[in-house]
């Protein structure tokens, strides 16, 4: 039986969390199918794929009757609802859209911001019961939102060679042309140096097991990766207005995602506090997956009991979580003195499945305390900025020395050499 | 005598650059002392101190005496000249500030993002001939634009435990309050972990040698790193307006800063390209830095002669090059052809030195090719975003079933019964 401990807060708390770096073994499996691939292209694919995923595959590449087939299969009820969930993430992630900007002043200079989508992104999907079309959905829309042209998604075939009719659907409905059917280190190997069939991307995103992670972690450099997630995290902030049994719904959401997910609860009630974690134990035994959420529960779950409303904030800013629900007395209100958490939940009906499926914003969050530092997965990380600088010859003359001074003072005489030339008669006639 | 390559564009070329990632034994180095002055805290700093720089310090944080004396020695001119730099800085990054926004619809749906600047920020600044002043004001201003509250800036003392007054005017101009002597792997580590005396922060940034690299790169993820800089780059695009000793004197400009440092000029004028190739060797033979210069024209200097405009732009647009300058009829109308570039320099006036030291945006650049997915140093660097959503009963009862259905499609019960228990009657009043 599982009782969630109840700890009273008083001065910093210390919050537990699993990372999962990998063995030296690991890594060394990875750096060798890294390498297998760069030189071997697709014939080291197809070999780790019927090492790893037990199929011989013919044709690597999704045809267009498998997607159609696939949506075919598919209960049309739910395709109606994937449809939904993309519409409405693609309208939140498309208010994250910026225009490149340039502004003039009167002497003729010009400074800007130039937006460009990548070229080309990457999007993993991992296979088996990892397989979410919710995923698809997440991590494809932002790029394809941002105007990135090429997204090509890579995914492990079953031992039958195919991949999940749900994630099909949802590849569609995002519209991904270009997939995949290799997954593991292998496929991001692929996805960064290239091989005969599958070019190149700029940029890979989207969650794996360790192997992809290391794989992920090695190739960043030579391309861009999106974060290395953590396990998931909730942390719910809340008053006696909450009722318990919603509380232990949504904590035992979180931990039924992974043993090594924290499920948080903070509040100024003690009544709140006792009867969540009795709700806990009541439904947890009620899970199919059980005895996932009963070993999150048991290891990371904690109750914290505050005196204040103002000293629960402060506990939940140090834990910086995944996802925070708030659920209080003017809960809008508290939103603003939230400094670190990657997406909140206000009010008793944003329980956090809300966030995880349909309302639009990402589910890719900054996991294991990133919140004070990173985002959750959007638009402009599929963009990148160049800076734009023109000096009119009224503006340079007016700063040259200015600027070669500047340079002598580091000591760069050709940096300084390089706008004096400009202040010679040209050689030959403009 | 050095005399540049001439390469015509035929096909794809092929771009040599320098990446240097450490040896093993670097690597060792690093984490020990890492491990140290997490055991060890101030005691290593000291004690490090002592053996890399050469002195002995009472007190590592710089006084407001030393920061008073460090300006009243600067030559005044050259203050005004900082002073104005960092205003043209800060205007600059004024512009890419972001408001929190949030939306409303019909069914009583928010969702918003909320930005919030980084609570704490550390900004490294190497000691010696590398010790810069526009490097204080690139990497400081933006985190002080975007609202980051604790700016700590370290950097090795002298052997005479003095840290340069260019670097303590320039930290003094951009606001900076907390000064430490301290470099290295060591300084790294302090501003990762913390030690008595020095608080950690959330984010490192700032140029360092390959110590410094590592050191970040190994603490990335407990905090969040800049990039990793490469050897300085430049592409000069131009047609035969371009006058031969100005686009010499661009390409010695970067090739003074390292011996690593590409230069690279994409013409479709024979003449130009023959002409600046014998104004590099003339002005090469006049420069201070020299030998430094030599070494990089030498090794990384390349002019390419295509057939076309268009064909140039393409060659720019495969190096991805960290500056680039147009010297061309219409440059401004070539600028939104260019796809890959960190910051690009339009017209004859816009020597590169005016965007290093003076025009506003930043010099902290992507090298190495990753201006295909990375941007200058800019305020989003220093803001966070968290996703906000809030779910009214009625927006909650249109899409329950529909999320509890999303839900079991990716077999996650507790996921589908958390939106559930809100369809349930409250076990209490609200």
């Amino acid at each position: 039986m599982i009782d969630m401990r109840i700890q009273k807060v008083t001065d910093d708390i210390s919050i537990q969390r699993s990372v999962d770096n990998g063995t030296e073994e690991q890594r060394k499996i990875v750096l060798e199918i890294l390498e297998s691939v760069r030189r071997e292209g697709d014939r080291a694919l197809l070999a780790y794929t019927e090492t790893f995923d037990g199929i011989k595959l013919d044709r690597m590449r999704v045809s267009e009757e498998e997607i159609h087939e696939a949506i075919q299969s598919f209960d049309p009820k739910l395709l109606k609802v994937l449809e939904e969930a993309a519409k409405n993430i693609r309208r939140f992630h498309e208010k994250q859209r910026r225009e490149t900007w340039i502004t003039q002043d009167e002497n003729g200079t010009i400074l800007g911001q130039k937006f460009t989508p990548l070229d080309s992104v990457g999007v993993y999907v991992p296979g088996g019961t990892a397989a979410y079309p919710s995923s698809v959905l997440m991590n494809v829309l932002p790029a394809k939102v941002a105007g990135v042209k090429r997204i090509v998604m890579v995914s492990p075939p079953d031992q039958n060679g195919k991949l999940p009719a749900g994630v099909l659907a949802a590849a569609h409905i995002a519209g991904v042309e270009e997939i995949w059917k290799v997954g593991g280190a292998q496929a991001i190997a692929a996805l960064a140096y290239g091989t005969e069939s599958i070019q190149p991307v700029d940029k890979i995103v989207g969650p794996g097991n360790i192997y992809v992670a290391l794989a992920k972690r090695e190739v960043f450099g030579k391309v861009d990766i999106d974060m290395i997630a953590g396990p998931s995290e909730i942390a719910v902030l809340a008053d006696d207005t909450a009722l318990p049994h919603e509380v232990a719904a949504d904590l035992l959401s979180q931990a039924e995602h992974d043993p090594r997910a924290t499920s948080v609860l903070v509040t100024t009630s003690r009544t709140l506090a006792e009867e969540t974690a009795r709700e806990v134990q009541k439904q947890l035994e009620q899970l199919p997956r059980k005895e996932i959420a009963k070993q999150s529960i048991d290891e990371y779950g904690v109750i914290y009991l505050a005196p204040t409303m103002e000293k629960a904030i402060e506990v939940v800013n140090q834990i910086a979580p995944e996802h925070l629900e708030i659920v209080a007395r003017n809960a809008l209100e508290l939103v603003p003195m939230i400094r670190h958490a990657g997406a909140i939940f206000v009010g008793r009906f944003s329980s956090e499945p809300v966030g995880d499926y349909f309302a639009g914003p990402n589910h890719v969050l900054p996991t294991n305390g990133t919140a004070r530092f990173s985002s959750p997965l959007n638009v402009d990380e599929f963009i990148k900025k160049s800076s734009i600088i023109y000096y009119s010859e009224t503006s340079f003359r007016q700063n040259a020395e200015k600027i070669a001074a500047f340079a002598r003072l580091e000591g760069l005489e050709a940096h300084a050499r390089a706008i004096e030339s400009r202040l010679k008669k040209p050689v030959r006639p403009e």
